[in-house]
């Protein structure tokens, strides 16, 4: 995939306006967000979700799970830093809860 | 399930005798492995079926995953750290590679 520029403060700040249960880590250069679930059975049904949309988007996501919780990290590594593609990943993901 | 004991510390060098390629992580009061795949595809299937395996165990990983490596701590809450249901899972882990 073609390189990528990241994005600046003000665009950064713009893409966020509309996710908003995504903060920014600084640290990581990435936005970040925790799920909660009922149990394992569906928080690893979203997984496999989230899986099959960052493949469809050759984009894929830093995560953990621990039994009902999930958390996200998505970053652009090409790009130092967050990108368009973290922002059209976060909508898909958020577009499944 | 029923509340678990904690291996002793000649168990747990016992059972890690059967496991080479986990450690134990003091820190966590579990046992840790790291995998890498040639890439999200695989490391993501292989999820699924760690998934399944501790779905059926009623016993989940603490996991995560960036791209091709796949990262596991498996302890037991209940027993306030490494049991016998950790090396059980780690065992059909270790299975499935």
């Amino acid at each position: 995939m073609a390189a990528i520029s990241p994005l600046s403060e003000a665009e950064r700040s713009a893409a966020l306006q509309d996710l908003p249960q995504w903060t920014y880590d600084k640290d990581n250069k990435g936005i970040a967000r925790s799920f909660a679930f009922g149990n394992f059975v569906e928080a690893f049904g979203f997984m496999s979700s989230v899986a099959l949309l960052a493949e469809k988007a050759d984009h894929h996501p830093e995560w953990s799970n621990v039994y009902n919780r999930v958390e996200i990290l998505l970053t652009t590594h090409d790009a130092g830093g967050l990108s368009e593609r973290d922002i059209a990943l976060a909508k898909q993901i958020d577009a499944l809860i």
